[in-house]
């Protein structure tokens, strides 16, 4: 892990639509860029990943309970109603803001639940129904077209202590997502206690610092690391018996 | 934020000692890798840092107290004693794993009180006093050796609901740590909502990936950003009355 990386923004990437081929689209922004190289981690914006997989729903759909209608406190109950569908369980509530486990074990605001920049005001985009299956299919489609890569699927979290949101994998696919260096010696020839690093969340997050949020590059490639394994984005998950903060 | 970065991994940094011109010995191994950049962002870990500061401890130097022996589970009493002074607030507690708000705000495993790999096992380094008047000073000294760059004193820290630790920004100086999209408008021309971007975080968790845990790699130079400003690591501190879990 000691050589140089590079981090590089995937643009001209047009607004995506259910079905839409993303692979080929990310093979084809690539190529602008001068191609994917094996090994080569390619980070995803989950919206993008989503919305190619119509995991996109219209408020007027949407007919929100009682207890939707309870947490909006003034915001859209319709929004609550799919934040409540999204969730396990509440995690905490200071209405309208609600900390929520995903059905797939993500502590996150509104369970993942967002406004859609692109789609317009009355559409929210939803997470990938299995992030890590996401990141597998798109690994094999470009693995298909172009190389063999790892990919992130990647999305803005907040944290319990910290102000802003950094990036983190949702979903992985073809690389390690915690690096255990449990065992491994340092430098000075002492042992590492239980060194697990998040490599994967910081992967997403380097990427993120290329991508922003206004300007419509949902990807990048993150070039020179040594990290190809399998990992997946459960891996990241705090186990519920370690959990000190529910 | 939308070109290119490249991070670089500074190699062949000596063992740390109290007094060490820290600065000094980053340039030098700067100009192994070709050299500061204006506008460059050093990331140095903490523990660097804290070395040159004489930020170290010998265990037999710390007398434990009574709370720190019931705290310490079986553990080195004088660890916890050292962990109890460096925290304002003790926030969980499963001895023992203490995780503790310090003087500085940062809420974190042992209030940052780490074994030290090179000192030996029986010396402990504490965080920095001021790692935002660290990172100012490093960032005085590189201007007048080398480069106006900006500057990250970062550190490992767990996270609430995710395994494995990420590096964050601990000290800023010359950049900006929360990027504020609020009010900007997207790619579509929808408004964004008080979207604020832990940039400063996600490029300590980017230099991590270069720097690994055991290669004596103590910091990194991420190439390629456009934050110039005046943000700070206070600037990453959730205010208490934000904060939903504790």
């Amino acid at each position: 892990m000691t050589g140089e990386l590079s981090v590089i923004p995937l643009q001209g990437i047009p607004e995506l639509e259910e079905g839409d081929d993303l692979g080929a689209l990310l093979v084809e922004a690539s190529s602008r860029a001068g191609g994917f190289e094996p090994g080569d981690v390619l980070v995803v914006a989950q919206k993008a990943v989503s919305k190619v997989e119509g995991r996109v729903v219209h408020l007027g759909d949407v007919e929100p309970s009682t207890r939707a209608r309870s947490l909006a406190a003034g915001a859209d109950p319709r929004r609550l109603e799919m934040i409540l569908e999204e969730a396990r369980e509440l995690v905490r509530s200071r209405p309208p803001l609600v900390i929520a486990e995903t059905r797939h074990g993500f502590v996150c605001a509104s369970a993942g639940v967002d406004a859609s920049n692109a789609k317009g005001p009355d559409t929210l985009v939803l997470l990938p129904v299995d992030p890590d299956a996401s990141a597998a299919r798109l690994r094999d489609r470009i693995a298909k077209l172009s190389a063999a890569v790892g990919v992130i699927v990647s999305d803005s979290f907040g944290r319990a202590w910290r102000l802003g949101t950094t990036d983190v994998a949702l979903g992985v696919a073809g690389i390690t997502a915690i690096l255990d260096l449990d065992g491994q010696l340092d430098s000075a020839g002492y042992e590492l206690h239980a060194t697990q690093i998040a490599v994967a969340d910081e992967i997403a997050g380097a990427a993120q610092l290329v991508m922003g949020k206004t300007d419509g590059i949902p990807a990048a490639i993150v070039r020179g690391l040594q990290l190809a394994g399998e990992g997946s984005g459960r891996d990241l998950l705090m186990p519920r018996e370690r959990d000190l903060f529910r």
